[in-house]
């Protein structure tokens, strides 16, 4: 990586750590220039303006988490084992990865009624997620571990659903049950999605 | 109610009108003057400052969930069918009550990370809201309708995190299918809280 990509890079993450925090309405270019010792002039010659760098914020958050979720997963064989992978994998997402927790569960209600380039941006990046999850679900049941008629969007769904609770109850309640809970209610929705016995 | 009342709740409604859209960091006396019709200074007579009508818009969103989801569904009779007004309700007041979707959801990621009076309000709230549709799914098991050793706590977890995923498929997603994804997931969890036969 060249030296510019490099700095451009720390200031993303350092962004998206507060992104994570208090939403892409709470990014500023004064206060991103004094947690990374820049002056805004230069923030400003990297990312020429504030959409833009919110952009390009979502863009490292989806980049980072092809890395630390998607790409681990994958290498994990087909079936029940890599759906369980998916799953630990954003788990360890959400609790550790970024102070804020999940920075797509927070965009998401904070985007969904502002209509623009960084919400689309964010649509497609769900999308993107979602159908993963569908995916990885259908290599489940072509290894015969889940059920031939199990709609697999809705098993994202219902997966991608727990998340939100799992989002809610450990960041908002500080329920020190919310990670139990979330293991419980992801086993129910696999348990289902076995063939019947 | 006396006049000065009405007024309080009417700019109220506006305001969480407001928040459901932009969250609570987007209310502004000078805008909410504006769609009132009143003066910066009529509204500071009424609520004093920012804070107390932030908490405020909260405690009428309580009132207004109260009255629109809890009411209605403690006259059904207990049990399963109790469970079903609760969670037909939510689903209701999420779609049809205010233009930005269910507020509580919102407000719960915007304020995970801002500790203070408005947080410490809605984490009551949420954990109100929990522990009635707990209570709610007790009298569903006092009923016959449910086994006798669910987990209330786990099952109002999952429907609350149901909840969620429909927030965010209607709202950030546009999905058609969200209401029935929504509703084919809580007959999911209510078929898993059944007695097995």
């Amino acid at each position: 990586m060249r030296k510019g990509e490099l700095t451009r890079t720390m200031i993303l993450d350092d962004a998206l750590q507060t992104v994570s925090q208090v939403g892409f309405g709470g990014l500023s270019i004064g206060k991103l220039a004094e947690q990374t010792e820049m002056s805004k002039s230069g923030l400003f010659a990297h990312f020429k303006s504030m959409d833009q760098l919110q952009l390009q914020v979502l863009q490292r958050a989806r980049e980072r988490f092809l890395d630390a979720v998607v790409r681990p997963a994958l290498t994990v064989p087909r079936g029940e084992s890599r759906v369980r992978a998916v799953f630990n994998g954003w788990l360890r997402w959400s609790e550790v990865e970024l102070v804020g927790g999940c920075v797509f569960v927070a965009a998401a209600v904070e985007l969904d009624d502002r209509p623009g380039e960084l919400r689309d941006a964010l649509v497609r990046a769900e999308l993107d997620w979602l159908e993963l999850l569908a995916t990885v679900a259908g290599t489940a049941i072509s290894e015969g571990d889940f059920r031939l008629d199990l709609d697999t969007e809705q098993f994202a769904f219902e997966v991608h659903s727990v998340m939100l609770g799992h989002h809610h109850a450990s960041r908002l309640l500080r329920d020190k049950r919310a990670l139990d809970r979330t293991k419980r209610s992801f086993e129910s929705i696999v348990d289902a999605a076995r063939p019947a016995r």
